[in-house]
């Protein structure tokens, strides 16, 4: 098992990284504070892993909530179900929240922990590969609203993450290269090594090599980590975490939550922020090519949705966060391993880009 | 004018108290970041307090929310409401909330800012002087459960207080009463000499004389933010600010929201908890008979809900959110101006106290 840190003074915490970490009771019990335990899951995982950690948890006072599967669940009335439970259990101040699924599990009891009684302790037991490589680490939780992703939130740092190498083995080849996606993005935003090995390693990686998986998931982790770390609550910096992002956001509102996988979105998303970043001159179009290639090679789609026009694209992009004063802000590529953020992008290079995107008919 | 300064590092922040600041457009100036503003009012003042600021601020881009006036509609599909609205208006991360009104507008506005797009800044104008004098130093916000109250919330700081004298003057009469019961509580944790200001000052008080209205409320708040100030998240200090409040929500709760005012109800819990003290023996019997007659003569009622048993207090206790593994944890009056917790009180005394607090028949 390897341990990374994330480094936030007194809100910092492990993350562990191994297998069969859902049956290792003391790593659970090194970060309860007290007797109530409350495990929040999804129909789907509520029979296996969800079990597998209850058993472990036995001596606790323990509640399981089991939530409907799907981003289209990621919303207040679904939260409201957790404090309905917590509330009818009695679950006090000292309790702990133990989130066992993916990226939506995962923000919703995150979120859940922030707000009841004003804020308790949780756990993340990420179990897809993107919520193992992007939402347990960094803090950021919170539901959907229809008007946009996660709208309404809080960031809450959780006391330890546990990524359990084994889930993967059972994951489907759709959600793998949704994982896929974000793990590229560490190596476009921060390390063109690792975006380089990447190349090397993509089709072992889609076979599920836990060795190298183990590996793609450190580097993941370890680089958002440190860009957390330095910008916690995304004054500057970790906003570049964002690329591809808000491409992605408009796809998934457009086709509505849950058609496309987020990193199904955002891999789409970082194929037009590179071709963006290519209209503005920042990197080449042999670079863009490879990152197509790259994109192809994990399973993801390179294309934007054909019933999506630019000015879609445009007004939905309009409400994403990352607007400040109406002006857009995206992340660019601006060099092998390196990104930025620019607030002075154009309505005609974004439909260039955009029209690059397209599948030729 | 007077300002007072909430000193908490980097979520510091000033309390201005006086007449006429509702027009007074420097002091909302300086605290709102950029273009776009959201007053969050009631039904009861959007004709009144809530255009009188919009007007003094016509400057900006402007969105009115107006909620449902009362208790029972501090819940998070009212909160919802604000989000539908911020989201129509497409403000972003940079806009201000402005609270204008009580408690439960102050405490949805402020958890509203809380969790829109992971947190933006807010104003707090309470314009009752239990606000004033409560929920709009601290940073406690949230919304009720049926369950229990301020079950869901955040810990989240305004950027600013603006505390305005002239509109106590149209305060009903029973609300003003409601306030002035944590006025009391104030000289009750910390301050005897306060107490006793009060009891001299109580009938002037209650005619809304301004001059010693001003010096109460400057009292309150300076008490309530050196708490607040050296224990933020509520770990200990914090808690003797709750003298009161778990008989008061018990009684809130069984009679249902808004049937009694919160300080209504919180006088009356602080003469159950005063009655508790004497039971212990840390206070005299003469003391207590000071307290009932200082909150009689602010119109406070004294006594439980006849029909409510002792059973129904215990059980509705329970869930508080001060209950620690099941033990039941309570402020009490341990001197003249002093107060401290204790979790070691057995239900039989509790039962005894509350006897000492029913209406003889």
């Amino acid at each position: 098992m390897k341990t990374l840190n994330v480094d936030l003074d007194e809100r910092s915490y492990p993350i562990y990284i191994g297998s069969d970490l859902l049956s290792q009771r003391v790593l659970f019990d090194a970060h309860i504070r007290a007797k109530q335990v409350c495990i929040v899951t999804n129909e789907t995982l509520a029979d296996s892993y969800a079990k597998q950690v209850a058993a472990t948890l036995s001596d606790y006072q323990l509640t399981t909530v089991v939530l409907p599967d799907g981003e289209a669940f990621k919303t207040l009335d679904t939260l409201q179900r957790i404090f309905d439970q917590l509330l009818e259990q009695r679950h006090n101040r000292t309790t702990t929240l133990i989130a066992i699924g993916g990226g939506v599990v995962g923000d919703m009891t995150g979120f859940a922990a922030a707000c009841y009684q004003r804020g308790v302790d949780f756990i993340q037991v990420p179990t897809t590969l993107l919520s193992q490589v992007d939402s347990s680490v960094g803090g950021k939780t919170g539901v959907n609203h229809p008007a946009g992703k996660n709208m309404i939130g809080a960031f809450y740092q959780p006391q330890a993450v546990a990524i359990d190498l084994t889930v993967l083995t059972t994951l489907p080849a759709r959600e793998l290269s949704a994982g896929l996606a974000e793990v590229i993005k560490y190596g476009l935003i921060w390390d063109h090594e690792f975006f380089e090995w990447l190349e090397e390693n993509m089709e072992a990686l889609r076979q599920c090599n836990l060795t190298l998986m183990e590996y793609a998931i450190q580097q993941s982790c370890a680089i958002k980590a440190q860009v957390v770390a330095a910008d916690e609550r995304e004054g500057g910096l970790r906003a570049i975490l964002n690329l591809g992002h808000t491409f992605g956001h408009a796809i998934e509102t457009h086709q509505g939550y849950g058609a496309w996988l987020h990193g199904e979105a955002v891999g789409t998303g970082m194929v037009v922020a590179a071709e963006l970043s290519a209209v503005r001159g920042y990197i080449s179009s042999t670079f863009v090519a490879r990152i197509r290639k790259l994109m192809a090679a994990a399973g993801l789609p390179i294309h934007i949705p054909s019933a999506m026009t630019n000015e879609e694209f445009l007004q939905l992009m309009a409400v994403d966060k990352k607007v400040l004063d109406g002006r857009l802000r995206l992340i660019l590529n601006v060099d092998h391993g390196k990104s930025a953020i620019f607030d002075d992008i154009t309505e005609e290079s974004v439909k260039v880009a955009l029209d690059r995107c397209r599948k030729e008919i």
